[in-house]
């Protein structure tokens, strides 16, 4: 038997709140441990329609199930009045290989894991004393990182960039009516970070947006919207000067991720290994040292944390008895 | 909304017929033709549990909707009173990554469509003539693999092989109630093959199980079983000796099939492009030559067939009102 959920159930098991925060480190802690098998990404590219599908999955040791997850982003949908994010998870047995569960999430799992990465990138990277945060991008991942953040950080002032104004304004409109934040739409990016603390990026860029002479001292910068050969938000520099860079998983920000644009440039060896989230997690001090060091975290999404996130979602369903079962 | 097949409905709606032949080799010609996109396969193994996971995908141009198959393999199954196989497939629209189906087939689906293309493969590479069949293996393959030659063929005389020869028999016992053949079990692979037109190879085997110096003259041979890179059932002199090698897809099989194995013992210039199955079906004379030719169709499993298979039994299930519509 299979049990079915629907987007319906699966966002009424998962709410945002910082229980997610653990769940999520535990994966990252397994896949820095090398306690995990986890394979490339499969990815079917659509150009006619501009979109993707993206297929992760992970098997972290010692776990009795492992998702296999379907998240597509199809670009045109927006004219056509559809959300471009898409997807499902599927939880197998990892004894069996039986199919336990197929989540019909729609994304909204892969939508909620990701910005609990941000929050944990931040919670061990970006100054413990932050309170102001720019957000370049005004989509949903603007939304839920800002929401995640919240969880580890104080933040009282956010700046907002986008390259539509009208967007950053209607974001704006949109989340100031559940957080009493100062907020401010900014020109540029250069104005945008000036006085922040942490700084998160959430386009699909293919130009960088923001230079390394505009970062301020002391900043954090959560990276979350490069998944894609092509894609760049930052000025690779920024990857060689910073002092702390730290991907989720280097085996895919060498390629997917802004480490991949300092690696094309050449600004960094090839066999340069860097500490990655889970190991940040384990031994925070391999993170920032001081206030003023600049940190980078290079979030690509792995597998690891989709296998946690389904596994919470299907517990939750387990025990609140939803779902159809079908055989 | 998403319509849920579960495994009954689309036996239901899948039946093993000639219909399915034409639908797997327009499959296949596209995908010789390059109008697809068909990522390499991902793959979760776990070790500790003898298993392994499969994802395969393949959009083909001008489809409105595309697969993407789990398909898993977990060995110790047995053990527990389940079968090893297991699956499911996801049906996405081509133009806005909507999921519209889920195929809870457990394997079934695949299975048909392996099948298939094994009689596509001796439809166009065995001689005409062809009535003797020889079988090494006596699981699910060996079965469905006669079945479907049958579509092809006019078969008389089946040969049995297996590793276990009381498995050989409870094939035999089992196949026999629905065809009407000569069935003989043999002792070992040489004297299987003597007088026969066509071989299929349908086991995990990761020696090979038949030597070239074995088959007579004008014979065919499918071989499906190797889809993994320790896998080999075939004489790596075979694959280079033969007059005609066709894989179904070689950037697979140099990888996963037979001829992986070949290229490893340098018995074939790693740069030799072979004339795939869909090269074949497009242009039939590329194949066998005449009579006392020895052809060798070497078959990985391919996303194209996933896709074809799964729109198929979608469109059946749509018009015969099966499955339940989740939101």
């Amino acid at each position: 038997m299979t049990l079915i959920l629907d987007s319906t159930e699966i966002k009424n098991c998962v709410k945002f709140n910082e229980d997610l925060i653990p769940i999520i480190e535990d994966a990252f802690k397994s896949l820095s441990l090398g306690k995990t098998v986890m394979p490339p990404i499969l990815r079917v590219d659509i150009e006619k329609y501009h979109g993707e599908s993206d297929v992760k999955a992970a098997y972290i040791e010692g776990l009795d199930s492992f998702a296999v997850k379907v998240a597509s982003g199809f670009f045109n949908n927006s004219k056509l009045g559809l959300p471009s994010s898409n997807g499902l998870m599927i939880l197998l047995d990892s004894k069996t290989g039986v199919i336990k569960s197929v989540l019909l999430d729609k994304g909204y799992l892969t939508d909620v894991r990701t910005a609990i990465a941000g929050a944990i990138a931040s919670k061990y990277l970006s100054k413990p004393t932050s309170s102001s945060v720019a957000i370049i991008g005004a989509g949903i991942q603007a939304e839920l990182q800002l929401e995640s953040l919240t969880l580890v950080r104080d933040i009282k002032n956010v700046n907002v960039w986008a390259r539509d104004k009208s967007k950053a304004h209607a974001y704006i409109d949109n989340v100031s009516k559940k957080y009493n934040f100062k907020f401010n739409v900014h020109d540029n990016t250069e104005d945008l970070v000036k006085e922040v603390d942490i700084l998160i990026t959430t386009t699909p860029s293919k130009k960088p947006l923001i230079e390394y002479s505009s970062l301020p001292k002391g900043i954090h910068i959560t990276a979350m919207g490069s998944d894609a050969e092509q894609k760049n938000e930052l000025d690779p520099n920024i990857i060689q000067k910073c002092d702390v860079y730290v991907p989720d998983n280097q085996n895919q920000t060498m390629i997917l991720g802004e480490l991949n644009h300092a690696l094309k440039k050449k600004l960094i060896p090839n066999d340069k290994i860097y500490n990655d989230l889970g190991k940040i997690i384990i031994n925070p001090e391999l993170g920032r040292k001081n206030n003023d060091d600049i940190t980078v975290a290079d979030l690509t999404g792995t597998g690891v944390q989709d296998t946690a996130i389904a596994r919470y979602a299907y517990e939750i369903a387990l025990n609140k008895k939803l779902g159809k079962n079908v055989d």
